[in-house]
């Protein structure tokens, strides 16, 4: 048997250009992120336990274990994989802070999901009882498999943790009979949400067993040849209509294609597989070149969750769910590991603080579940202990699907070993978290360093070397893409410009040696493409890695943001932010107009529609992740320019 | 018994603003729509009634007859609709032609629909059989008592043309059923799809029997209680939100809200409820002037096939359903007849020359579903025999759900009836169809006019008194909204210019009088309301009613619609359609600029992102009812304009 290390990894590759650096050796003190990885831990995590028991997504295991038929519960045929998302982010926090409570905690869950668990080792509470559907009757909708796919993720954080115990017995008991009843000689089938491809790569990496990997590469080549039932939007829809080797941008459901994509990635790393890997980042550059929105977010049509077409990005209707999110920071993660490149890590940046930041309340006891760039009308607002059936609400205690909550609760406590990764050649810093870093390379441990840092508020960071190997190494900080004008970094008394990408700083290192970067975090004005037609002849503010946006709480005489202009040639400067969001949050003042729409008219298209352009006025904007924390509102990112008149 | 008027009516109020003059009494001689009339009787209607056979939808009335289960027929619930709407429009037209073999097809699929009628008098071959759900155990979703409403429709033309038969008197045994079983004492609710409403009004006018419309009342006052289940996009789906005497605008599913807001108008006028009617009139206003594409179409959501909110009118995904453009001709027929404002019928105009002219192919043989304004790709295309599941595609022989077909195929035959109205006062002329219009008065013949004119091609339409009572009366002539600048009218030598809306000419007529109207059908640049988003600094081309677009097979060196820019200030021309398409068509030459577009970058987003205008171009522009006919290409009504630089 394999001894395994005892790690947080949300994802261990056996090779690639850099080495990850497992969670708790980046320990986050306070800051953007350190804030949050807390506001998690003690707010979010119960909250996401209450509903989840509440639902009776719990209690669907043990009326399975009791025979009971389960199909009347709240809930779709998937709940069992947001109970095993929830375990998995206990998993980690539990490995995190080291709490007996929610060691307890998930000693009764795993008792709870194993008592479920039939004979022959098949788990899933919505199929295959007495009353209900049989095994296997849906695959195409039924999600079966993708619950599976989400055990053995939360196996794998397990054995990653702690090592085997029920759970892990569990989920390779499944593990074994799904590959028997897929295998060569089983049924040639996939399930029409991907999930369980990953979650066989992990379990392979995890356990070493190479039945796993076969069974996830069978289930990875099967797709793409309309294996499953048409779909009514189209095959694209599960990625079943193109094999991936193919693929030129991703397509369809983008929670299912960007799993799906996660799992190629561990298979052709694992396999040595490059033009399986190549396939991967083409169709992941196509995709933030052109089918992403300013957030990072991606999913531009509410029907079928689906990314949209190439600039296809509506503002209003965005529907850039915060699984999406997620599931793009889990394959970003993977690219960076992979290849190295820095543009994989300034997606994730982008999405932590403009989609994973924009998911909770100030409170972290609501959260949203699509993320609309504009909000022409104040949204719909929830009530307390309402449980929306429509997504497209402001922040709610809960959803009727809640997939996104528990994959925020899986994200977060792994969140540090974002930080940085290691090589032969050093170490590599991509998100700047205030905290420490212990890196480890093949050898021996290269380096600690602590990071000091007020980011993303201001653009200071600190890396000192507080113990470091004799050799050389190279410490390579990441320039994001968005700082190409300014960006310094300074040791020693020596100063240097950098270009977005790997600032490489080699040298024998040694205690108390400091380098200062400088990112140049100020506002600015970002246009869009001029292809992404919903948003033409408006700009967008931007500052650091953190978008900004209007909202009408901040606008004067009871004005919505659609009876304001911006001029994206004055001034934009950093000011106190307002009243009922976080101490000390920077805002950003803009100079704009006032628009006087025309009159009302009983048809609104004709020669005379302008609208004119009245009185200067101060535009206060926020950060785009703390918008409708003060009531309903209306609220846009994208913001009409003035026009020269 | 009553003695019925054997009349082409699509709608038959007791009282109104204006009466309506049947289909058989105004005769289409060629032009637009007489063409197009001809090419439904002659290709659609044999199409579609080949398609209801081919997917089995004939055949499952025979099924439940036998008492087979039917739920593995190829198409939906609601499958019995879509024959009973065929049957409709067989009517019509078979009251239209006198063709005996049209009668006889009829004859074959009344004894078919009968056979499976329950003997307690329900029928429906989806629910309520051996194997299948029960009866009303879906009210929500099953579209069990919709399907009911339409064969109240297609018997009340029976009715009309005809007269008592099998047909009537299986509608009347289910009305009767429906009212048991829904009555005051029965089930308190209602069908998620409205139909049955309008179906059950009409089916009172046509019998006279008062319980119908007693029912009628019953399932509207139902309607806005949160009645249905709650529903994952909102009660608002199916205007189950609010009561229809509360409601601002039109909202949720699109078909539905429309059939819904039919049966109000058509309670309203029976009973003289003025109240009632202003709700609708309200909604419908605040629908038309803000929820409303420039061609008419309604419905900006392909999830749940919805109305959006104010101004979230896009261009690419605009829904726009067929069904929609023909439920609002519906409703607004009947806002014409009730009020007599010529708005509603500007509507119509707006909507037949957009949206049904859209619809087929020139063939006649293929169908859109859905009718986008802005096709940035190439749109996917459907091979022959081929069925979609999926809406969004171009042209195509069938879709899998083909609500649209059977609703144009009864809209067709009834259609000259749409061109004018009587009143005490006279005649009054709402759509200028080239034909012969006979209109009686309360006590006797008013006149007969003859209608010559090439309209829409251009805009001089004649209309001739070929016979006239003795009396003075009034020909009222619609100047549509469009004709605001320029439309004259001229008679005796006398000329006047006339304002939008009617234009009222009172005098003793004799055979022989001879008006002429000369409306504006010039090009001109429309603009958009600046609240529509989505089309900022666009404009589109209108010429008389019909709306233009941009196709890629009229621009020169492979150029898509993306890389160009319109001119709004630079001269409009007629000029000879392109090859391919209908002989005489007039297309529009316009002026605008090669877009050179900025090169692909990583990211869509940062302050270069602008584009380059270079040489002047030549636009061709074609009537946006005749895109798609010349194989896949990219298309746009709303142009980006040339900024002055």
């Amino acid at each position: 048997m394999k001894a395994y290390d005892l790690r947080i990894l949300p994802a261990a590759p056996s090779r690639g250009a850099l080495s990850p650096i497992p969670g708790e050796d980046v320990v986050l003190r306070g800051g953007f992120w350190g804030d949050r990885q807390e506001l998690n831990s003690t707010r979010f995590l119960p909250h996401c336990y209450a509903w989840i028991k509440r639902m009776g997504w719990v209690d669907a295991f043990r009326e399975a274990a009791e025979g009971k038929p389960t199909v009347d519960r709240k809930g779709k045929s998937f709940t069992d994989a947001d109970v095993y998302k929830y375990v998995e982010g206990l998993i980690w926090e539990a490995a995190r802070t080291g709490d007996p409570d929610l060691e307890a905690q998930l000693l009764e869950l795993e008792t709870v999901i194993a008592a479920a668990q039939e004979p022959d080792g098949y788990l899933n509470t919505y199929f295959g009882h007495k009353g209900v559907d049989a095994r296997y009757k849906d695959l195409s909708h039924g999600h079966e498999l993708y619950c599976a796919g989400h055990l053995f993720q939360a196996a794998v954080a397990r054995l990653r943790t702690h090592g085997e115990d029920l759970l892990t017995t569990t989920a390779r008991r499944l593990a074994d009979r799904v590959c028997e009843d897929f295998g060569p000689d089983g049924r040639q089938q996939i399930c029409g949400h991907p999930e369980i491809e990953v979650g066989l790569m992990e379990l392979y990496r995890a356990t070493g067993e190479p039945r796993y990997l076969k069974q996830a590469r069978l289930f990875i080549n099967r797709r793409g040849h309309r294996t499953l039932e048409a779909h009514a939007i189209g095959f694209e829809y599960y990625q079943d209509d193109v094999p991936v080797r193919e693929g030129g941008i991703f397509r369809g459901h983008v929670v299912r294609a960007l799993y799906y994509a996660a799992s190629v990635v561990d298979l052709a790393v694992e396999t040595d597989d490059t033009n399986l890997l190549e396939s991967i980042i083409r169709q992941w550059d196509a995709t933030v070149a052109r089918r992403t929105y300013l957030t990072g977010g991606m999913g531009s049509r509410h029907l079928g969750e689906s990314f949209g077409n190439d600039w296809e990005l509506p503002p209003d209707r965005a529907y850039t769910e915060t699984c999406g999110a997620v599931a793009a920071i889990h394959l970003a993660w993977r690219l960076l590991l992979a290849t190295g490149e820095s543009r994989f890590a300034d997606v994730i940046e982008r999405l932590l603080y403009n989609m994973v930041a924009t998911f909770w309340n100030v409170e972290a006891d609501r959260f949203f579940y699509v993320n609309p760039l504009h909000q022409r009308q104040s949204g719909i607002a929830v009530a307390d202990g309402e449980v929306p059936f429509r997504k497209d609400t402001l922040r709610a205690p809960w959803f009727w699907v809640s997939c996104c909550p528990t994959n925020v609760v899986r994200l977060m406590p792994t969140l540090s070993a974002y930080a940085a990764t290691s090589s032969e050649e050093g170490v590599q810093v991509h998100q700047y978290f205030e905290g420490t870093i212990a890196a480890m390379g093949d050898t021996g441990p290269i380096a600690r360093l602590a990071v000091r840092t007020r980011y993303p508020d201001d653009g200071e960071v600190e890396v000192e070397v507080l113990e470091s190997s004799r050799s050389a190494w190279t410490l390579s900080l990441r320039i994001p893409d968005w700082a190409s004008d300014g960006a310094r970094v300074s040791i020693d008394g020596g100063q240097s410009l950098v270009a977005p990408g790997m600032a490489r700083i080699r040298r024998i290192w040694k205690s108390g040696d400091v380098v200062r970067l400088s990112l140049p975090v100020v506002p600015r004005v970002v246009l869009p493409d001029p292809r992404v037609d919903s948003v033409r002849a408006t700009a967008a503010i931007q500052r650091g890695p953190v978008v900004y946006c209007l909202e009408d709480v901040d606008l004067p005489d009871g004005l919505t943001v659609n009876e304001v202009a911006i001029d994206p040639a004055a001034r934009l400067t950093d000011v106190e932010g307002p009243a009922g969001l976080d101490d000390g949050l920077v805002a950003v003042r803009a100079s704009g107009r006032r628009v006087e729409l025309p009159a009302s008219v009983p048809w609104p298209y004709g020669s005379d529609r302008r609208s004119e352009v009245r009185g200067r006025l101060d535009l206060t904007l926020i950060p785009y992740h703390r918008w409708s924390n003060r009531g309903p509102s209306t609220m846009r990112v994208w913001i009409p320019v003035v026009r020269a008149e």
